[in-house]
Protein backbone atom coordinates (compact mmCIF):
# COMPACT_ATOMS: atom_id res chain seq x y z
CA UNK A 1 0.00 0.00 0.00
CA UNK A 2 1.29 3.36 -1.01
CA UNK A 3 2.19 4.97 2.43
CA UNK A 4 1.04 8.84 0.68
CA UNK A 5 -2.26 7.30 0.75
CA UNK A 6 -2.11 6.69 4.40
CA UNK A 7 -3.80 9.46 6.79
CA UNK A 8 -1.10 11.47 8.13
CA UNK A 9 -0.89 13.10 11.38
CA UNK A 10 -1.18 17.12 11.18
CA UNK A 11 1.57 18.56 12.66
CA UNK A 12 -0.14 21.82 13.39
CA UNK A 13 -3.21 20.52 14.50
CA UNK A 14 -5.40 22.84 17.41
CA UNK A 15 -8.42 23.34 18.68
CA UNK A 16 -9.16 19.79 19.12
CA UNK A 17 -10.21 19.56 22.76
CA UNK A 18 -9.31 21.01 26.37
CA UNK A 19 -5.39 20.64 25.92
CA UNK A 20 -2.73 22.85 25.14
CA UNK A 21 0.64 21.97 24.01
CA UNK A 22 3.88 23.46 22.89
CA UNK A 23 4.97 21.31 19.87
CA UNK A 24 8.15 22.53 17.98
CA UNK A 25 7.90 24.36 14.38
CA UNK A 26 8.48 21.03 11.78
CA UNK A 27 9.10 23.86 8.63
CA UNK A 28 12.37 26.07 8.89
CA UNK A 29 12.13 29.36 8.88
CA UNK A 30 14.48 30.31 5.91
CA UNK A 31 13.17 28.10 3.34
CA UNK A 32 16.31 29.17 0.98
CA UNK A 33 19.24 29.93 3.35
CA UNK A 34 21.71 31.03 0.78
CA UNK A 35 18.88 32.53 -1.35
CA UNK A 36 20.42 36.24 -3.31
CA UNK A 37 17.68 38.94 -2.52
CA UNK A 38 17.01 42.76 -0.56
CA UNK A 39 18.12 41.27 2.51
CA UNK A 40 21.85 40.48 3.92
CA UNK A 41 22.69 37.17 5.48
CA UNK A 42 22.69 38.71 8.88
CA UNK A 43 19.49 40.30 8.34
CA UNK A 44 18.47 36.86 7.50
CA UNK A 45 20.64 35.23 10.55
CA UNK A 46 18.43 37.66 12.63
CA UNK A 47 15.31 37.20 11.60
CA UNK A 48 15.89 33.42 11.67
CA UNK A 49 16.89 33.54 15.34
CA UNK A 50 14.22 36.05 16.60
CA UNK A 51 11.40 35.03 14.27
CA UNK A 52 11.04 39.00 13.10
CA UNK A 53 13.59 41.65 11.98
CA UNK A 54 12.34 45.63 12.45
CA UNK A 55 13.24 47.92 9.32
CA UNK A 56 14.15 51.50 10.79
CA UNK A 57 13.27 52.77 6.74
CA UNK A 58 11.60 50.04 4.41
CA UNK A 59 10.12 52.76 2.15
CA UNK A 60 10.34 56.78 2.50
CA UNK A 61 8.94 59.18 5.18
CA UNK A 62 7.45 60.46 2.01
CA UNK A 63 5.51 57.94 0.79
CA UNK A 64 4.54 56.62 3.82
CA UNK A 65 3.20 59.95 4.84
CA UNK A 66 1.55 59.74 0.74
CA UNK A 67 0.13 56.30 1.72
CA UNK A 68 -1.47 57.62 4.97
CA UNK A 69 -3.48 60.08 3.67
CA UNK A 70 -4.74 57.85 1.26
CA UNK A 71 -5.32 55.27 4.11
CA UNK A 72 -7.37 58.52 5.85
CA UNK A 73 -9.60 58.54 2.67
CA UNK A 74 -10.31 55.50 2.90
CA UNK A 75 -11.40 55.53 5.98
CA UNK A 76 -13.87 58.23 5.10
CA UNK A 77 -15.00 57.53 2.25
CA UNK A 78 -15.69 53.74 2.27
CA UNK A 79 -18.66 52.33 3.42
CA UNK A 80 -18.58 50.86 6.99
CA UNK A 81 -20.71 48.11 6.07
CA UNK A 82 -18.75 46.48 3.53
CA UNK A 83 -17.73 42.94 4.44
CA UNK A 84 -14.09 43.73 4.19
CA UNK A 85 -14.27 46.72 6.18
CA UNK A 86 -14.39 46.33 9.84
CA UNK A 87 -15.47 49.13 12.41
CA UNK A 88 -14.23 48.90 16.28
CA UNK A 89 -16.37 47.28 18.59
CA UNK A 90 -19.56 49.31 19.46
CA UNK A 91 -18.56 52.05 17.03
CA UNK A 92 -19.16 53.07 13.45
CA UNK A 93 -15.62 54.49 13.00
CA UNK A 94 -13.33 52.35 10.51
CA UNK A 95 -10.57 50.16 12.71
CA UNK A 96 -9.49 47.88 9.36
CA UNK A 97 -9.96 48.06 5.82
CA UNK A 98 -9.01 44.60 3.99
CA UNK A 99 -7.85 43.49 0.65
CA UNK A 100 -6.80 47.30 0.25
CA UNK A 101 -4.23 46.18 -3.00
CA UNK A 102 -7.63 44.92 -4.73
CA UNK A 103 -8.64 48.44 -6.09
CA UNK A 104 -6.65 50.95 -4.42
CA UNK A 105 -3.45 51.91 -7.38
CA UNK A 106 -1.48 53.17 -4.38
CA UNK A 107 -1.71 50.19 -1.99
CA UNK A 108 -1.65 48.07 -5.65
CA UNK A 109 2.00 49.49 -6.18
CA UNK A 110 3.35 49.21 -2.40
CA UNK A 111 2.09 45.49 -2.42
CA UNK A 112 3.99 44.74 -5.87
CA UNK A 113 7.00 46.79 -4.48
CA UNK A 114 9.83 44.79 -6.15
CA UNK A 115 12.10 45.30 -2.75
CA UNK A 116 9.37 44.23 -0.58
CA UNK A 117 8.18 41.33 -2.58
CA UNK A 118 11.87 39.92 -3.29
CA UNK A 119 12.30 39.74 1.00
CA UNK A 120 9.46 37.84 1.20
CA UNK A 121 10.52 35.69 -1.61
CA UNK A 122 13.85 35.63 0.06
CA UNK A 123 12.71 34.55 3.28
CA UNK A 124 9.73 31.80 1.65
CA UNK A 125 12.09 30.39 -0.99
CA UNK A 126 10.00 30.64 -4.15
CA UNK A 127 7.03 33.15 -5.60
CA UNK A 128 4.77 34.49 -3.06
CA UNK A 129 1.39 36.15 -3.39
CA UNK A 130 -0.50 38.29 -1.05
CA UNK A 131 -2.60 36.10 1.34
CA UNK A 132 -3.65 39.32 2.85
CA UNK A 133 -3.37 42.64 2.98
CA UNK A 134 -5.17 45.64 5.32
CA UNK A 135 -4.86 48.66 6.53
CA UNK A 136 -5.24 48.91 10.67
CA UNK A 137 -6.02 52.09 12.08
CA UNK A 138 -5.49 52.90 15.81
CA UNK A 139 -6.90 55.32 16.68
CA UNK A 140 -5.60 58.06 19.79
CA UNK A 141 -7.22 57.64 23.16
CA UNK A 142 -9.55 54.29 22.11
CA UNK A 143 -7.79 52.30 20.11
CA UNK A 144 -8.15 48.38 21.33
CA UNK A 145 -5.77 45.80 22.38
CA UNK A 146 -5.06 42.64 20.86
CA UNK A 147 -4.43 39.72 22.86
CA UNK A 148 -1.43 37.48 22.11
CA UNK A 149 -1.76 35.19 19.37
CA UNK A 150 -0.18 33.12 16.46
CA UNK A 151 -1.32 34.14 12.68
CA UNK A 152 -0.27 30.92 11.40
CA UNK A 153 -2.80 29.16 13.88
CA UNK A 154 -5.78 30.62 12.60
CA UNK A 155 -4.87 30.75 9.22
CA UNK A 156 -4.21 26.61 9.42
CA UNK A 157 -7.33 25.80 11.03
CA UNK A 158 -9.22 28.57 9.74
CA UNK A 159 -8.23 29.10 6.39
CA UNK A 160 -6.49 25.94 5.06
CA UNK A 161 -2.45 27.35 5.30
CA UNK A 162 -0.82 24.09 5.44
CA UNK A 163 2.93 24.71 6.48
CA UNK A 164 4.78 28.01 7.99
CA UNK A 165 5.74 29.25 5.19
CA UNK A 166 4.09 32.67 5.22
CA UNK A 167 5.58 36.35 6.35
CA UNK A 168 3.72 39.37 7.46
CA UNK A 169 5.21 42.87 7.33
CA UNK A 170 3.50 45.74 8.88
CA UNK A 171 4.47 48.81 7.72
CA UNK A 172 4.06 51.98 9.81
CA UNK A 173 2.54 55.04 7.80
CA UNK A 174 2.69 56.86 11.04
CA UNK A 175 4.73 57.09 14.12
CA UNK A 176 5.23 53.80 15.97
CA UNK A 177 6.46 54.92 19.47
CA UNK A 178 6.27 53.02 22.85
CA UNK A 179 2.58 54.56 23.93
CA UNK A 180 0.81 54.35 20.99
CA UNK A 181 -0.50 50.50 20.97
CA UNK A 182 2.71 49.37 19.14
CA UNK A 183 3.44 45.76 17.94
CA UNK A 184 4.79 43.76 20.84
CA UNK A 185 6.52 40.56 19.74
CA UNK A 186 7.71 37.68 21.70
CA UNK A 187 11.06 36.98 20.37
CA UNK A 188 11.97 33.13 19.55
CA UNK A 189 8.03 32.25 19.83
CA UNK A 190 8.25 31.34 16.15
CA UNK A 191 9.90 27.92 17.12
CA UNK A 192 7.12 26.86 19.33
CA UNK A 193 3.20 25.76 17.92
CA UNK A 194 1.01 26.16 20.70
CA UNK A 195 -1.84 23.89 20.51
CA UNK A 196 -5.18 25.93 21.78
CA UNK A 197 -7.97 24.73 23.50
CA UNK A 198 -11.61 24.94 22.32
CA UNK A 199 -13.72 24.45 18.85
CA UNK A 200 -14.02 27.27 16.24
CA UNK A 201 -17.80 27.87 15.84
CA UNK A 202 -19.09 29.06 12.16
CA UNK A 203 -18.52 32.46 10.74
CA UNK A 204 -15.99 32.80 13.84
CA UNK A 205 -14.11 35.34 11.68
CA UNK A 206 -17.17 37.74 12.22
CA UNK A 207 -16.42 38.21 15.72
CA UNK A 208 -12.75 37.67 16.06
CA UNK A 209 -11.87 40.44 14.16
CA UNK A 210 -12.67 42.85 16.47
CA UNK A 211 -11.97 40.17 19.32
CA UNK A 212 -10.81 36.89 19.38
CA UNK A 213 -12.10 34.29 21.36
CA UNK A 214 -10.94 31.46 19.80
CA UNK A 215 -7.28 30.34 18.74
CA UNK A 216 -6.07 31.99 21.80
CA UNK A 217 -3.30 30.25 23.62
CA UNK A 218 -2.93 29.13 26.99
CA UNK A 219 -1.67 31.73 29.28
CA UNK A 220 1.07 28.71 30.72
CA UNK A 221 2.38 28.73 27.42
CA UNK A 222 2.80 32.14 27.17
CA UNK A 223 4.66 32.35 30.02
CA UNK A 224 6.79 29.58 28.95
CA UNK A 225 7.52 31.38 25.82
CA UNK A 226 8.32 34.75 27.30
CA UNK A 227 10.22 33.16 29.70
CA UNK A 228 12.37 31.18 26.70
CA UNK A 229 12.67 34.50 24.81
CA UNK A 230 11.45 37.77 25.44
CA UNK A 231 8.71 40.63 24.77
CA UNK A 232 9.94 42.96 22.66
CA UNK A 233 7.99 46.30 20.74
CA UNK A 234 10.02 48.14 18.01
CA UNK A 235 9.48 51.85 17.26
CA UNK A 236 10.28 53.70 14.46
CA UNK A 237 8.61 56.28 12.43
CA UNK A 238 6.38 56.20 9.20
CA UNK A 239 8.48 54.24 6.67
CA UNK A 240 9.36 51.84 9.74
CA UNK A 241 8.58 48.39 9.26
CA UNK A 242 8.45 44.87 11.08
CA UNK A 243 8.84 42.06 9.26
CA UNK A 244 7.94 38.88 11.37
CA UNK A 245 7.08 34.54 10.64
CA UNK A 246 3.41 33.27 10.31
CA UNK A 247 4.19 31.68 13.85
CA UNK A 248 5.64 34.58 16.24
CA UNK A 249 3.79 35.66 18.92
CA UNK A 250 2.18 38.93 19.08
CA UNK A 251 -0.11 40.91 20.43
CA UNK A 252 -1.00 45.34 21.34
CA UNK A 253 -1.98 47.25 24.23
CA UNK A 254 -4.43 49.91 23.48
CA UNK A 255 -3.55 53.25 22.44
CA UNK A 256 -4.89 55.58 25.46
CA UNK A 257 -1.95 58.29 23.40
CA UNK A 258 -3.26 61.37 21.34
CA UNK A 259 -1.18 59.98 18.76
CA UNK A 260 -2.78 57.73 16.11
CA UNK A 261 -1.07 54.37 14.82
CA UNK A 262 -1.99 53.05 11.47
CA UNK A 263 0.26 50.34 9.87
CA UNK A 264 -0.36 48.77 6.13
CA UNK A 265 -0.54 45.05 6.90
CA UNK A 266 1.14 42.69 4.22
CA UNK A 267 0.34 38.60 4.31
CA UNK A 268 2.80 36.80 1.43
CA UNK A 269 2.38 33.32 1.16
CA UNK A 270 5.09 30.55 -0.75
CA UNK A 271 3.19 29.83 -4.14
CA UNK A 272 4.00 26.29 -2.85
CA UNK A 273 2.00 26.29 0.36
CA UNK A 274 -1.51 27.27 -1.24
CA UNK A 275 -4.50 27.09 0.80
CA UNK A 276 -6.20 23.51 1.37
CA UNK A 277 -9.49 23.07 2.90
CA UNK A 278 -9.32 24.33 6.40
CA UNK A 279 -7.36 22.39 8.89
CA UNK A 280 -10.65 23.05 12.14
CA UNK A 281 -13.28 21.73 9.53
CA UNK A 282 -15.01 24.83 9.35
CA UNK A 283 -15.68 26.45 5.79
CA UNK A 284 -13.40 28.91 4.31
CA UNK A 285 -13.39 31.75 5.22
CA UNK A 286 -13.61 34.92 3.03
CA UNK A 287 -11.40 35.43 0.13
CA UNK A 288 -10.68 38.93 1.58
CA UNK A 289 -9.13 37.32 4.87
CA UNK A 290 -7.44 34.54 2.42
CA UNK A 291 -7.13 34.85 -0.86
CA UNK A 292 -7.59 31.83 -2.44
CA UNK A 293 -5.41 32.78 -6.15
CA UNK B 1 -17.90 94.68 54.80
CA UNK B 2 -14.81 92.24 55.62
CA UNK B 3 -13.77 90.65 52.19
CA UNK B 4 -13.47 87.06 53.60
CA UNK B 5 -17.23 86.96 54.16
CA UNK B 6 -17.55 87.32 50.28
CA UNK B 7 -18.22 84.10 48.57
CA UNK B 8 -15.31 83.13 47.35
CA UNK B 9 -14.80 81.66 43.17
CA UNK B 10 -13.17 77.88 43.59
CA UNK B 11 -9.91 78.04 41.40
CA UNK B 12 -10.60 73.97 40.98
CA UNK B 13 -14.29 73.98 39.87
CA UNK B 14 -15.46 71.18 37.98
CA UNK B 15 -18.05 68.88 36.58
CA UNK B 16 -20.25 72.00 35.99
CA UNK B 17 -21.42 71.35 32.75
CA UNK B 18 -21.09 71.13 29.18
CA UNK B 19 -17.95 72.95 28.91
CA UNK B 20 -13.93 71.86 29.78
CA UNK B 21 -11.42 74.56 30.20
CA UNK B 22 -7.55 74.31 31.05
CA UNK B 23 -7.16 76.59 34.10
CA UNK B 24 -3.98 77.67 35.29
CA UNK B 25 -2.46 75.90 38.74
CA UNK B 26 -3.39 79.03 41.38
CA UNK B 27 -0.64 76.78 44.18
CA UNK B 28 2.85 76.33 44.15
CA UNK B 29 4.53 72.94 43.79
CA UNK B 30 6.70 73.03 46.32
CA UNK B 31 5.63 74.79 49.44
CA UNK B 32 8.67 75.59 51.28
CA UNK B 33 11.29 75.79 48.73
CA UNK B 34 14.41 75.78 50.70
CA UNK B 35 13.06 73.32 53.41
CA UNK B 36 15.62 70.74 55.04
CA UNK B 37 15.23 67.06 54.13
CA UNK B 38 16.34 63.88 51.99
CA UNK B 39 15.49 65.41 48.82
CA UNK B 40 18.64 67.53 47.30
CA UNK B 41 17.84 70.67 45.58
CA UNK B 42 17.88 69.08 42.63
CA UNK B 43 15.53 66.12 43.06
CA UNK B 44 13.10 69.03 44.30
CA UNK B 45 13.65 71.14 41.07
CA UNK B 46 12.94 68.22 39.15
CA UNK B 47 10.23 67.42 40.43
CA UNK B 48 8.52 71.21 40.65
CA UNK B 49 9.01 71.30 36.76
CA UNK B 50 8.19 67.65 36.00
CA UNK B 51 5.41 66.85 38.52
CA UNK B 52 6.88 63.49 38.96
CA UNK B 53 10.41 62.04 40.68
CA UNK B 54 11.82 58.66 40.01
CA UNK B 55 13.66 56.87 42.61
CA UNK B 56 15.18 54.16 41.17
CA UNK B 57 15.43 52.36 45.05
CA UNK B 58 13.52 54.31 47.45
CA UNK B 59 13.21 51.29 49.82
CA UNK B 60 15.95 48.00 49.54
CA UNK B 61 14.88 45.40 47.19
CA UNK B 62 14.66 42.72 50.47
CA UNK B 63 12.12 44.49 52.13
CA UNK B 64 9.92 45.28 48.59
CA UNK B 65 9.71 41.81 48.57
CA UNK B 66 8.91 41.18 52.03
CA UNK B 67 6.07 43.42 51.63
CA UNK B 68 5.47 41.86 48.12
CA UNK B 69 4.49 38.66 50.55
CA UNK B 70 2.36 40.30 53.06
CA UNK B 71 0.53 42.25 49.91
CA UNK B 72 -0.15 38.67 48.46
CA UNK B 73 -1.40 36.90 51.59
CA UNK B 74 -3.86 39.96 52.35
CA UNK B 75 -4.81 39.79 48.66
CA UNK B 76 -5.59 35.49 49.58
CA UNK B 77 -6.90 36.36 52.55
CA UNK B 78 -9.20 39.30 53.01
CA UNK B 79 -12.84 39.28 52.14
CA UNK B 80 -13.77 40.39 48.35
CA UNK B 81 -16.95 41.91 49.71
CA UNK B 82 -15.11 44.10 52.30
CA UNK B 83 -15.74 47.74 51.71
CA UNK B 84 -11.92 48.83 51.35
CA UNK B 85 -11.44 45.87 49.28
CA UNK B 86 -11.90 46.02 45.41
CA UNK B 87 -11.88 43.05 42.95
CA UNK B 88 -11.71 42.98 39.13
CA UNK B 89 -14.93 44.03 37.24
CA UNK B 90 -16.50 40.85 36.15
CA UNK B 91 -14.28 39.20 38.49
CA UNK B 92 -14.00 37.90 42.41
CA UNK B 93 -10.03 38.57 42.50
CA UNK B 94 -9.10 41.72 44.29
CA UNK B 95 -7.57 44.16 42.31
CA UNK B 96 -6.58 46.66 45.14
CA UNK B 97 -6.87 47.03 49.04
CA UNK B 98 -7.71 50.35 50.90
CA UNK B 99 -6.24 51.16 54.39
CA UNK B 100 -3.52 48.91 54.42
CA UNK B 101 -1.53 51.09 56.75
CA UNK B 102 -4.54 50.61 59.43
CA UNK B 103 -4.68 47.29 60.50
CA UNK B 104 -1.02 45.82 59.19
CA UNK B 105 2.11 46.41 60.63
CA UNK B 106 3.91 45.85 58.15
CA UNK B 107 2.05 48.56 55.59
CA UNK B 108 2.07 50.87 58.69
CA UNK B 109 5.94 50.47 59.28
CA UNK B 110 6.43 51.66 55.57
CA UNK B 111 3.66 54.43 56.25
CA UNK B 112 5.65 56.13 58.82
CA UNK B 113 8.88 55.49 57.27
CA UNK B 114 10.94 59.01 58.43
CA UNK B 115 12.56 58.87 55.18
CA UNK B 116 9.13 58.62 53.22
CA UNK B 117 7.23 60.81 54.82
CA UNK B 118 10.37 63.59 55.73
CA UNK B 119 10.29 63.74 51.21
CA UNK B 120 6.04 64.24 51.91
CA UNK B 121 7.35 67.17 54.12
CA UNK B 122 10.21 68.68 52.64
CA UNK B 123 8.05 69.02 49.45
CA UNK B 124 4.46 69.98 50.82
CA UNK B 125 6.10 72.47 53.41
CA UNK B 126 4.12 71.08 56.49
CA UNK B 127 3.53 68.35 58.52
CA UNK B 128 1.71 65.71 56.68
CA UNK B 129 -1.00 62.86 57.34
CA UNK B 130 -2.40 59.86 55.17
CA UNK B 131 -4.91 60.91 53.27
CA UNK B 132 -5.21 57.52 51.57
CA UNK B 133 -3.12 54.35 51.27
CA UNK B 134 -3.23 51.55 48.75
CA UNK B 135 -2.53 48.41 47.25
CA UNK B 136 -2.88 48.06 43.83
CA UNK B 137 -2.36 44.52 41.81
CA UNK B 138 -2.57 44.59 38.39
CA UNK B 139 -2.02 40.77 37.50
CA UNK B 140 -0.56 39.18 34.03
CA UNK B 141 -2.53 38.58 31.23
CA UNK B 142 -5.88 40.64 32.17
CA UNK B 143 -4.66 43.53 34.80
CA UNK B 144 -7.15 46.02 33.41
CA UNK B 145 -6.09 49.80 31.61
CA UNK B 146 -7.01 53.23 33.50
CA UNK B 147 -7.75 56.26 31.63
CA UNK B 148 -5.93 59.80 31.58
CA UNK B 149 -7.30 61.51 34.80
CA UNK B 150 -5.31 64.01 37.77
CA UNK B 151 -6.33 62.17 41.25
CA UNK B 152 -6.65 66.07 42.59
CA UNK B 153 -9.75 66.88 40.53
CA UNK B 154 -11.02 63.95 41.95
CA UNK B 155 -9.82 64.78 45.63
CA UNK B 156 -11.25 68.42 45.37
CA UNK B 157 -14.58 68.08 43.34
CA UNK B 158 -15.35 64.37 45.69
CA UNK B 159 -13.43 64.71 48.69
CA UNK B 160 -13.20 68.33 49.23
CA UNK B 161 -9.44 68.72 49.34
CA UNK B 162 -9.24 72.70 49.04
CA UNK B 163 -5.95 73.23 47.67
CA UNK B 164 -2.96 71.30 45.43
CA UNK B 165 -0.99 70.45 48.27
CA UNK B 166 -0.51 66.69 48.57
CA UNK B 167 2.05 64.44 46.70
CA UNK B 168 1.89 60.77 46.08
CA UNK B 169 4.35 57.65 46.16
CA UNK B 170 4.22 54.54 44.05
CA UNK B 171 6.22 51.79 45.51
CA UNK B 172 7.02 49.33 43.38
CA UNK B 173 6.77 46.28 45.33
CA UNK B 174 7.63 44.05 42.02
CA UNK B 175 9.39 44.91 38.68
CA UNK B 176 7.63 47.60 36.78
CA UNK B 177 9.00 47.21 33.31
CA UNK B 178 7.63 48.58 29.98
CA UNK B 179 5.50 45.78 29.30
CA UNK B 180 3.23 45.22 32.72
CA UNK B 181 1.28 48.13 32.48
CA UNK B 182 3.14 51.05 34.26
CA UNK B 183 2.44 54.27 35.14
CA UNK B 184 2.44 56.87 32.31
CA UNK B 185 2.78 60.50 33.13
CA UNK B 186 2.28 63.69 31.44
CA UNK B 187 5.70 65.48 32.23
CA UNK B 188 4.12 69.16 33.16
CA UNK B 189 1.01 68.90 33.47
CA UNK B 190 0.43 69.38 37.25
CA UNK B 191 1.01 73.07 35.99
CA UNK B 192 -2.62 72.66 34.78
CA UNK B 193 -6.03 71.90 35.76
CA UNK B 194 -8.27 70.76 33.75
CA UNK B 195 -11.68 70.95 34.48
CA UNK B 196 -14.23 68.56 33.11
CA UNK B 197 -17.40 68.04 31.75
CA UNK B 198 -20.33 66.68 33.92
CA UNK B 199 -22.37 66.19 37.14
CA UNK B 200 -21.03 63.37 39.44
CA UNK B 201 -23.54 60.70 40.30
CA UNK B 202 -24.44 60.09 44.25
CA UNK B 203 -21.57 57.12 45.10
CA UNK B 204 -20.11 57.27 42.28
CA UNK B 205 -16.80 56.13 44.16
CA UNK B 206 -18.62 52.44 44.15
CA UNK B 207 -18.18 52.21 40.22
CA UNK B 208 -15.25 54.76 39.21
CA UNK B 209 -12.59 52.25 41.49
CA UNK B 210 -13.28 50.03 38.52
CA UNK B 211 -13.34 51.91 35.36
CA UNK B 212 -13.82 55.69 36.19
CA UNK B 213 -16.68 57.88 33.80
CA UNK B 214 -16.98 60.93 35.31
CA UNK B 215 -13.91 63.41 35.87
CA UNK B 216 -12.95 62.37 32.84
CA UNK B 217 -10.33 65.14 30.71
CA UNK B 218 -11.57 66.18 27.74
CA UNK B 219 -9.38 64.50 24.39
CA UNK B 220 -8.52 68.19 23.42
CA UNK B 221 -7.16 68.84 26.89
CA UNK B 222 -5.16 65.95 27.12
CA UNK B 223 -3.86 66.58 23.75
CA UNK B 224 -2.85 69.99 24.66
CA UNK B 225 -1.05 68.95 27.77
CA UNK B 226 0.83 66.00 25.83
CA UNK B 227 2.18 68.42 23.03
CA UNK B 228 3.19 71.06 26.26
CA UNK B 229 4.78 68.02 27.79
CA UNK B 230 5.60 64.57 26.97
CA UNK B 231 4.26 60.83 28.22
CA UNK B 232 6.84 59.10 30.52
CA UNK B 233 6.83 55.48 31.85
CA UNK B 234 9.32 55.52 34.39
CA UNK B 235 10.37 51.72 35.17
CA UNK B 236 12.52 50.25 38.16
CA UNK B 237 12.49 46.98 40.29
CA UNK B 238 10.86 45.86 43.54
CA UNK B 239 11.48 48.78 45.89
CA UNK B 240 11.94 51.75 43.13
CA UNK B 241 9.56 54.60 43.63
CA UNK B 242 7.19 57.24 41.59
CA UNK B 243 6.33 59.88 43.19
CA UNK B 244 4.07 62.59 42.02
CA UNK B 245 2.25 66.21 42.49
CA UNK B 246 -1.48 65.16 43.14
CA UNK B 247 -2.65 67.30 39.94
CA UNK B 248 -0.18 64.94 37.43
CA UNK B 249 -1.93 63.60 34.45
CA UNK B 250 -1.61 59.95 34.81
CA UNK B 251 -2.99 56.78 33.20
CA UNK B 252 -1.59 53.02 32.66
CA UNK B 253 -2.40 50.45 29.94
CA UNK B 254 -3.61 46.72 30.62
CA UNK B 255 -0.89 44.33 31.59
CA UNK B 256 -0.80 41.96 28.72
CA UNK B 257 2.78 40.33 29.74
CA UNK B 258 3.09 37.38 32.48
CA UNK B 259 4.31 39.44 34.58
CA UNK B 260 2.27 41.08 37.36
CA UNK B 261 2.82 45.03 38.69
CA UNK B 262 2.06 44.73 42.59
CA UNK B 263 2.25 48.54 43.74
CA UNK B 264 1.76 50.20 47.29
CA UNK B 265 0.40 53.78 46.51
CA UNK B 266 0.60 56.60 49.34
CA UNK B 267 -1.27 60.00 49.22
CA UNK B 268 0.41 62.50 51.83
CA UNK B 269 -1.53 65.15 52.52
CA UNK B 270 -0.49 69.06 54.32
CA UNK B 271 -2.38 69.34 57.59
CA UNK B 272 -2.83 72.89 56.22
CA UNK B 273 -4.87 71.54 53.75
CA UNK B 274 -7.49 69.32 55.35
CA UNK B 275 -10.53 68.23 53.98
CA UNK B 276 -13.48 70.56 53.68
CA UNK B 277 -17.14 69.58 52.02
CA UNK B 278 -16.60 67.92 48.84
CA UNK B 279 -16.74 71.18 45.99
CA UNK B 280 -18.95 69.21 43.75
CA UNK B 281 -21.61 69.18 46.46
CA UNK B 282 -21.91 65.24 46.94
CA UNK B 283 -22.10 63.38 50.61
CA UNK B 284 -18.08 63.09 51.38
CA UNK B 285 -16.76 59.55 50.65
CA UNK B 286 -15.94 56.90 52.68
CA UNK B 287 -13.03 57.13 55.35
CA UNK B 288 -10.89 54.43 53.55
CA UNK B 289 -10.61 56.60 50.36
CA UNK B 290 -10.37 59.90 52.26
CA UNK B 291 -9.57 60.04 55.34
CA UNK B 292 -10.30 62.85 57.77
CA UNK B 293 -8.12 63.34 60.95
Amino acid sequence: MPTENLPVADPYSSRLGNQWEIAPRVDPVLWAPGANGPLSESQRQTFENWGYYPFPQLISTDRAQSLLAEAKYLQQSLDPNLDYVISEPNHQEIRSIFRVHEDNPRFEEVCRDEQIVGIARQILGSDVYLHQSRINFKPGFRGKEFFWHSDFETWHVEDGMPRMRAVSISLSLTENNAYNGPLMLVRGSHLSYVRCVGETPEEHFRSSLKKQEFGVPNREALRLLVEQGEIVAPTGGPGSAVMFDCNTMHASVSNLSPYPRTNLFLVFNSVENRLEEPFGGTPPRPRFLSYRP
